[in-house]
């Protein structure tokens, strides 16, 4: 058997950091969201590059599938092994190599999370903006186009991967981009990798734009009687160019979920949770400002945060809401969806959400990244209960049909892999078949990440 | 003879819209920089992007080469025709398709040009960014990946647009991107096509981030006595997080060809010229902030023009800045570089390229765009004396060499087109190869824009 083979061979290579033990097949089979486990039938721990390009040349010359693995905190089965083959772990390639502080960039390995990050930034009063909520590695970030709370102001991995290092399919290693903060020489390699799901190749180091940490930080959160309300403070202030670093939206039920995991008392209407920053003056000019702008649209209960620790605690509500709505109804499986429209049509997309959520009869809290007109919502339901099943994957398919009517994108931020493959057709229509030229120019034996992304069979 | 067929079919399909014409050819074969005259074959004037698809179908059944024709602005010679063929000029596609207020974007032709759209906006508060200075079309600045003095606060064009529509090299048309401001669906073809200069396919609709035209603005120039102390106050700035509209550097030499050409009487020093954009309040702080930084290293001269006339005044002067240079020697020919280096490399590139500029014989003052850490020098040769060509060139060469050592880029935002081509080896190593799959993939028969980017032969 020749996937045998390969897989002797990579044990040969890599010792025991080659394993096929049942524990480990299982974990990195797993997902955060609703899919049932896939394993891979290895799982590789590389340490450097040039493993990694041992590895995907054994990989290649079997025919075994390659699945690229970080922190596992993707949403759609990015990280599963539909097909088996070698999962290749990043857990050990988790180095910054080098900060740039005067350049404000930084070189980092993909197995490095976005928290180990930003704590070895503290001292150099630079930061990474890009917060998907999750500890999420920065290999998987890129890998995924992940976005999330500050993506308003600071923009998602698209705009914040100087350039990176890759492993191809056949083993190459090329570097795309450079250190420069622009470049118009040749194709835009970079952002074809980022976003690609390890379906074209192996990311083995990036270079990331930093940021400089605000001198002031102010954050508050305020109520509206209804979303229309709510878009409508938000479009405004974007209009205005008052540059907001996060503006969140929940909705009631959210609300309710987080105000029985956190023990607040939030009231049970929308709300809009926001964070400027910039120089003490500037901060305050902005929230005062804005502060303005919620009172012209009829928001309510206006509390600002000024202290760091008042802060931390209103993200940590938000970056919790996940688990705060799963656990309004323990034992009930999540699923995620992530539509983003343009932001004229966000009010009436989260609003007949609201309506065929209420008529379904399962529970779908409504949160989301409301300046990008990104957002989320949650059904829970029971995978033992097969109506209810049909109810959340029918749920979730209206709301990403009406988000491709809008203009809009079947996810902002989520990703293709195993859960969007469904409507690549409907978003891309010819632009698919292009996508499938150019994955069949650089993986010709279809082993990187397959089932994900492209036309399967 | 093949090629006349299909001159023959063009002329049936769009009647006087296609000509031969010596005059037409000739113009379109000019470049505005240094490169010999290379006409297309034909001209083509198309209306529609059904027209358009109709040309490349018949050009592609005949082996012709296609060329995109915008403004005619480009400067790496992106828009000859080395090897003949049908030029497609978009002039009367240049239309204002749909502006989206409330979602901050609009869709536009290809022909438009950006002083156009921003008439077009001026009413509805909102304006597109991006300038490189000359009155180029969108689709030829989405092509070249144009930026220019905002891209530091606005970013370039990979940055500001969200969708396209293009004709591939089988005349297939597809779309990319859709309305939503982020999408994590699938690969990202609109940064393939944007920067790709017609090789893959010619754009025939853009999709476009606006911005909110700001409430006040503020510019300025102020003198240092040497570059160094210059990019120490833009790097303060930057990691401060003070949001620059733009920040242009000119050296000695520009200063002194603009004083000839606007008859001012700025002291012939370096030059920064900064313009803030924001609030009555924020930009009047975010200014003074900057004037503290310039006096803490070493600036002086500082001039606010806070009034509109003075602010277009002191652009103008800055736009004007190629004419007036190349005025300074009259009768010679210009070959403007275009570096990029990470903005720790910025000081030393410059005064290396000084010294060796003012070792050469020949002159060459330098500007730039120094928050992207992109400059360029405008090299003054004679090209009837073969001395001097060969100055130029060597000069242009060291500066290329330069900056990839320093980890920059052969260009920030001129693009490749002919005259980079020798660099994309030395930057992009296999990465190139690449490059080269990709264009196999969607221009098997190489009839888009040959010549240009990849690796010829």
């Amino acid at each position: 058997m020749t996937r045998q083979t390969a897989f002797d061979d990579l044990i040969t290579l890599l010792g025991q950091r080659a394993t096929r033990s049942k524990p480990e097949l299982d974990q990195h089979g797993r997902s955060e969201s609703h899919f049932p486990a896939m394993p891979p039938e290895m799982v590789t721990y590389p340490e450097s590059t040039d493993e990694v390009a041992a590895i995907v040349r054994i990989c290649a010359s079997h025919g075994v599938p390659v699945i690229g693995y970080g922190a596992g905190t993707s949403l759609e089965g990015q990280a599963q092994a539909p097909q088996g083959g070698c999962c290749v772990d990043f857990r050990l390639m988790n180095r910054v190599l080098r900060i740039n502080a005067q350049d404000m960039d930084v070189i980092v390995q993909p197995g490095l999370t976005r928290e180990a990050l930003n704590a070895e930034l503290r001292a150099t009063g630079l930061f990474f903006p890009v917060d998907p909520g999750a500890n999420a590695s920065l290999g998987g970030m890129a890998s995924t186009r992940a976005s999330g709370t500050t993506a308003v102001r600071y923009g998602t991995m698209r705009d914040n991967v100087l350039g990176l290092e890759v492993v191809l399919a056949d083993g190459r290693i090329i570097r795309t981009g450079t250190r420069a903060r622009k470049s118009a020489a040749g194709y835009d390699l970079t952002a074809l990798f980022v976003g690609a799901e390890g379906t074209l190749g192996l990311i083995t180091e990036l270079t990331l734009r930093l940021q400089g940490q605000p001198e002031a930080t102010t954050a508050a959160i305020c109520g509206f009687t209804d979303m229309a309300q709510a878009v409508g403070a938000v479009t405004e202030t974007i209009q205005m160019g008052l540059p907001m670093a996060r503006i969140e939206f929940m909705d009631a039920a959210s609300v309710a979920a987080v105000n029985a995991w956190s023990g607040t008392d939030i009231p049970l209407v929308p709300h809009l949770m926001v964070e400027f920053h910039g120089s003490d003056s500037g901060a305050r000019a902005q929230a005062e400002t804005f502060g303005q702008i919620v009172a012209d649209h009829g928001g309510t209960g206006f509390d600002w945060a000024t202290r760091a620790e008042d802060r931390t605690k209103l993200w940590a509500m938000r970056h919790n809401a996940y688990y705060a709505i799963k656990a309004a109804r323990p034992g009930s499986v999540a699923l995620v969806t992530d539509i983003c429209v343009p932001i004229s049509h966000l009010a009436k997309a989260v609003s007949r959400t609201q309506e065929d959520i209420a008529a379904s009869g399962i529970e779908g809290p409504i949160l989301g990244h409301v300046g990008d007109g990104n957002f989320h919502a949650i059904l829970l339901y029971d995978d033992q209960n097969p109506a209810e099943v049909a109810t959340a994957k029918a749920l979730s398919h209206r709301m990403v049909t009406r988000a491709l009517e809008m203009g809009g994108t079947a996810t902002g931020e989520h990703g293709i892999g195993l859960g969007k493959l469904d409507y690549m057709q409907a978003e891309h229509g010819a632009g698919w078949d292009v996508m499938q030229s150019l994955k069949a120019a650089l993986d010709p034996a279809n082993i990187m990440n397959p089932g994900k992304m492209l036309r399967q069979g």
